[in-house]
């Protein structure tokens, strides 16, 4: 009996009659997406906590998703939310009815930056990144721009809430100009009594001062939960998504 | 010259040697689906705010999510999270540590109810739907009813917390029951003094007489935000998916 491998024989049957292969590649594909898409729903909702970089498998998923259309569209339906609260809140004439944003991710995409980083799959380099953050490059997120622009039409006072430090206020200023952001009421970055601390009571303690002042705060938009929560919250609190990076 | 359908020959033409067709059908599908992806990103986070119906164009989306394996997995990465945090918690001998439950979209599952009242997307009928309640017939949340028994042997107090009036009490101990879920430390509904209130308002009340109580709260599971934000919160929430109804 003559030796004759059955593999093309066995492969092309499957192939043709079944199409097993393809759909278990399918099958392999389709796992990969489920499970990256409940890992994304359990980062946007806080409900995974503490986390430090991507998981492997989720590489391409996220870079995906940042190039794509749906983090343009999901930014975009925040915005739409934001600014249909907005137009709810009666804006007195005390000019005391505040709004807060966050900056990087929230005003600013660094992107540019994190699409030579793994997009948050590498170990965060704060050496690098301030040497990006130092271009003064960062292109505005186009669904804020607008928004920002709106708010300040409707005659809220707008307050800028960033974990970067006081150093990097002429650089920050820069590119938020650059970007198309003018006319904030004030930029507020960490100064030396706020180092060490979380961004969460960092913010929280700020947002407490501003309240403080007289400042009544409507509304908070950021693109991480350690923005919105605490204490001092606004009235309504608006997330924009970010699956690269978490800030406790 | 003869009259000749050029039609056949210009479909022909796209569909073999673009595919076109076949891409602007596929372009289509995508924006749906980009816009309800978007639109439930709004709703998990809490962006959306108040919400009575799902868009008329994301039924089908949020069957196929609802009915597909995405829920499911995506309650699992739920529970997977909370167990990993739960095993964090050092559990005292005085049996004061707890965790509060939501009972509906949380422990127990109206899919089958939802499944025949379009997935959300019907204006909702209290009358229906305390029938279906009546029956008490809800299965458990699989990725629930784990993530309970493993609380419970972990040493945990669980209290159930639900929206549901004590004139329910019976039928809903009936199904939990029935489910699978056992050895409630208690299970607390709304009495006379509790109409009327909202849902985020109601349970935070309850948190907060709880902690009077002694009991340190260390985890809280709901589908809604009501569920978890508000006063004497948890000091970890976490937000199960629900794209099929809002409670303020």
């Amino acid at each position: 009996m003559p030796r004759v491998s059955l593999l093309p024989i066995l492969l092309f049957y499957l192939i043709y009659t079944t199409g097993e292969v393809v759909s278990d590649h399918r099958k392999i594909r389709i796992d990969d997406d489920v499970y990256c898409e409940s890992w994304r729903f359990s980062v946007e909702t806080n409900d995974a906590g503490y986390w430090s970089t991507i998981p492997a498998r989720c590489v391409q998923f996220v870079q995906d998703y940042m190039t794509g259309d749906q983090y343009r569209y999901d930014s975009e339906v925040v915005a739409e939310n934001s600014v249909r609260f907005a137009k709810t809140v009666e804006i007195s004439d005390s000019g005391s009815d505040g709004w807060v944003f966050d900056i990087d991710e929230t005003l600013l995409s660094n992107l540019p930056y994190y699409q030579f980083h793994g997009f948050g799959s590498e170990t965060f380099d704060e050496e690098s990144f301030d040497s990006w953050v130092d271009l003064a490059e960062a292109p505005a997120l186009p669904a804020s721009l607008s928004l920002y622009k709106e708010l300040k039409q409707l005659g809220f006072k707008i307050f800028l809430l960033t974990g970067r430090s006081e150093y990097q206020r002429n650089v920050t200023e820069k590119n938020l100009l650059y970007a198309g952001f003018t006319d904030w009421e004030r930029l507020i970055l960490r100064g030396p009594s706020d180092q060490g601390k979380t961004a969460i009571i960092y913010k929280s303690e700020k947002r407490s001062d501003l309240q403080h002042e007289g400042y009544r705060i409507h509304g908070s938009s950021g693109d991480q939960w350690s923005d919105l929560l605490g204490f001092a919250v606004a009235r309504r609190s608006f997330k924009l998504p970010n699956p690269m990076y978490y800030i406790s």
